[in-house]
């Protein structure tokens, strides 16, 4: 199979993991970052600018962002539901801005309260005022592989929006996993469908234990670029019990085993990991976490 | 890519996964086997014969056998370590018998007592037991992928192996991911080095979260034979809390998905894992079994 060189991690656990899991206080989640900063990460959804009353556990963003170590050379970002929330994001300081639509209806109604084609509408103003301010944009298009609402997602649907949000002015796109429907023919779909000169991202979800067979399909596709959360922080608000987020140090794992370089210590990145998991007090779902990379011995008997 | 329009899956559930779970009364084992017999699985790994002292979850391998549905056109299996076990197979009436050798010195003596090339000096005799009572014998290789004690096996050891238990008179040969420690590169080095014509089945453990991506790795590599337990059943004994063997549900959800048959009823297979969770009584480790297929979902907001 080709392969790349290198792979750009992007971690999610701060915000993404963090928002499905029971409150945190301010200062646990800056030492997660702060944690975070120290592992060779590159990438940082730190917090999210979304109303308080539709996620509480993203309330304090300013003063988590505003007492979080910013390390030179780390790309730190936010994600926004809006044009509101892109505006809180960039008054924060932040030089990258994650704006999520659904590409199923129903679910950007459930998540965001307006019909996908207001969300994608929005995008012209926000990247006109992110680019003001010298910010860039990415269109993080969820349920992009299935809606747990709808059932499958037309990839045509998801080129379609891909293809509006780049003409609004959007920098990168994210296909996102919402649920963990994606598979590796889903991922391949998707890819057949999608015509795009942009920067692509892909965001995976272990629901169903594709995560990483969904990583090694999108990298033999020629993506180069995922998200995920340390220790699979935030589990899957559609299906209680089950995962949520693959574990960065899942993917990290795989990767370096093939030989792709992500800038990560890997043993930095588990001592994180367990970090997170006494952090919201509950097992998380992350095989490395548990049984170490397979360097890892036993003693001989 | 490539891919089969078949894959035959092995359930080793009631054997490689109760041998690692607290012992289960044998009615239990009888109701496991004759629930998965339902489900249109085509390969049964039953039980094993082995020194009840060594794994006394399978002392009553004999009564388990006598008791259970023997549905035609179902394969049963059972495995056994030694000339020993595999007479007793026999004489149990099996038609189709595994016999593990470790490629890791360490492991085969961990396991079995005995150094490597004293397990394979034994397929001679062992085969020749098999074939003359019309049973075929496949030689299971554990720690094809990396040890726990002594880390890498060298794939071309792995190969040297499976020359010898040829020579032999083995029929099969299957690699076992004893502990989790494939990964989609190990796969691909692996099948570089080896070079049979014998049917080739693959067993992996999803310990570190890489089992589908190992498993389309080897169906890009013209591997069609995959082992799986049901729930995930049986753990790993080498990281307490870990995840063992991949789950049966999991495989086949992944295999439908891509359009590749394998003859399994989905939501009959998961109703026996949701058995199997009672039976065993802890949390298994299955996305699919927690979630339900991407298919499943969830009523409308």
């Amino acid at each position: 199979m080709t392969q790349p060189d290198q792979v750009s991690i992007r971690e999610v656990g701060p915000r993404d993991g963090l928002q499905n899991e029971p409150p945190v206080p301010a200062e646990d989640k800056v030492r997660l970052i702060d944690a975070l900063s120290r592992t060779g990460l590159a990438r940082i959804e730190a917090v999210s600018f979304v109303h308080p009353k539709a996620i509480p556990q993203m309330a304090d963003a300013d003063r988590v962002w505003a007492e979080a170590e910013k390390h030179p050379g780390i790309r730190y970002s936010a994600l926004a539901p809006n044009l509101k929330g892109v505006q809180r994001a960039l008054d924060a300081g932040f030089a990258e801005i994650e704006v999520v639509v659904s590409a199923s209806q129903t679910h950007n109604r459930a998540n965001v309260g307006r019909a996908t084609e207001e969300s994608v509408a929005e995008f012209g103003p926000i990247a006109a005022l992110a680019h003001e301010r010298l910010a860039s944009v990415e269109a993080i298009i969820a349920t992009s592989f299935g809606c747990p609402y709808e059932g499958d997602v037309d990839p045509a649907r998801v080129a379609a929006i891909v293809d509006a949000v780049t003409e609004a002015g959007a920098d990168r796109i994210a296909f996102g996993d919402t649920t963990g429907m994606a598979t590796p023919r889903r991922v391949d779909d998707l890819l057949d469908a999608v015509d795009t000169d942009l920067p692509v991202l892909m965001h995976f979800h272990d629901t169903r234990g594709t995560a990483l067979a969904n990583v090694l399909t999108a990298l033999e596709r020629g993506v180069t670029e995922f998200d995920a959360s340390v220790g699979g922080l935030g589990g899957c608000p559609y299906a209680p019990g089950a995962s949520g987020n693959v574990a960065t140090e899942e993917v990290v794992h795989m990767l370096h085993d093939m030989g792709i370089d992500t800038g990560v210590d890997l043993d930095a990145l588990i001592a994180v990991a367990e970090t997170a998991q006494d952090l919201v007090g509950r097992r998380l779902d992350s095989g490395v976490l548990w049984a170490g990379p397979r360097t890892r011995l036993t003693p001989k008997p």
